[in-house]
Formats: C-alpha cells, structure tokens, sequence
C-alpha cells in the first residue's frame, strides 16, 4: 500500500469513466433524493435543471465509487475526514460518462498522531465533453511508514 | 410552497430519524465505496474505524432524503449549489437511527437574479445516542416572490 511518504504534492490521476443510465440515475434519486428534477423527465423540464439530471449526492457517490475502484492508495483505505467545497457546477444528465482527476494538494503530518498525516486533494469529476460536474476537497487520513515514525 | 421571503434566520427543523440496517450500508458500499472497513464486517473490524461503518456518502444521502421527506420548502426545490465543510465526526453503524437537523444561516438576495436568492443552512446529522455523524453547510438556490421582485 501507498503510505503518506510516497505521496507527492501535485501529483495527479484520472479514473476510467462510467456512464450514467437514466434508470441508474432515477433508482438513485427514488431512494435518496425523490425531487420531480431527479425523478421525473416530464417534471424536470419545467424546474431548475431544464431537464432530468442527477442527484449531486449521486455524482459525488459516483466519483467515489471510481476513486476507490482505482486504488490509488494501493491497497490502503481512502478514508476522508471532511470534505470542503463541495460543488456541482454543471448537472448530470442520463447517459453522460464522468471521470473523476484527483489532484495531491498538501501533505501535512499530523500533530497529535505520529503515525499519520492528512493528505488534502482536489477532486474534479467531468462528462464526456470535459464540463466539470463535481469539484470538492477531500482531506484524507493517511498511515505513515513505521520507518519514518 | 415558500419562498426566499418566508425563511428567517435562525429558524430550525428536524426531521424524522431513519434506521441504516447493516444490509441497506453494505449494499450501497458494495455499488459506490467498496472499502473493507465498508463491506466485511471481519476485515473492518481491523481497519481504521474499528467496525463496519457506512460510507460517509451514504449517511449525506441518507440526511438527504429524510430533507426532501420532510419537504421543507413544501414543494419547493431542494436546489444545492455545494456545500462547505462537510464533516462525518463519528462513524455510522449497522442498526444506528439517523435523523437530521436544520437551521437557517443566512439569507442573501442574489445580485445578478432578482428572482432568487441563496440560503445558508447548517445540517446536522445524529444518531440515537445524539452524537454528530454528519455536519455540513448547503447553499441553496431559493426563488422569490413574485410579488417583490
């Protein structure tokens, strides 16, 4: 498994994409998130969205399932204590492919446990057509090599 | 429904709680965060959170979908723009009982859409016990009243 020493600031990566069916994105919002611009393609043309796209809660689960799916941390847990600035600047609609890019932003070694260390990255999902449709800072705890400790 | 003009600062709302049974946690794991400390009771009992735990991304879909049961806006949108400082303070555990609570933070008419504005609300997942499992800052996109545009 990768540990915090093996991480760098700017290093980068980007998920395969999955595509998002309409019937994924409706069963999600019947049980999470059952707002007519989630649920109802008819309803959704006249709210906010202009037309059915995804709960956000759904793209962020999306972009998380292709984080983890690609073990970047190579066998170690993604564990995030908090996540800042949470955004979805661009809806998801049926049948758009998001991919997320992570992004090391800062690589701090925690005060208190000298075993592990806070890792804040940028994460950016886009469709198909590179629109960013999530961007978010997670601030993920990461083991230190017992080496180093 | 309500509008920009019927929310006041200060104002809070709770929901109904919802109980996570251990088969509905690792069933969306399973599809969107299939970490050990997720979805094998065995192996998460060796993991950074001592025992199975839920993915934070289905406690927020979880908080969500008791806000849109509770229809707060009474038919109106529950539209996020993003949300800051998302927390997950204390670990979601099979057969615990989440509700959430609302508050408003603030009101602010938009500058460039004279028909909405944005409201700040603090959200505050708990569990039975009353500890904090979930603790977040959405801004939502709220319509004005016709009548004082």
């Amino acid at each position: 498994m990768r540990y915090l020493e093996d991480l760098a600031v700017g290093e980068r990566f980007t998920t395969r994409p999955a595509e998002v069916t309409e019937a994924d994105l409706v069963a999600f919002a019947r049980r999470f998130d059952p707002q007519p611009m989630h649920v109802d393609p008819q309803a959704a043309r006249g709210g906010p969205l202009g037309s059915l796209s995804a709960s956000g809660w759904h793209t962020a689960a999306i972009v998380m399932g292709l984080i983890v799916e690609a073990d970047l941390m190579e066998g170690g847990p993604w564990l995030g204590l908090g996540v800042d600035e949470l955004r979805w600047p661009a809806p998801v609609r049926p049948g758009d492919s998001i991919r997320a890019e992570i992004e090391v932003v800062s690589i701090t070694p925690s005060r208190s446990k000298p075993t592990h260390g806070i890792v804040r990255v940028r994460v950016t999902g886009r469709n198909q057509r590179g629109d960013i449709v999530l961007s978010m800072f997670p601030n993920l705890w990461v083991s230190r090599r017992l080496d180093q400790r």
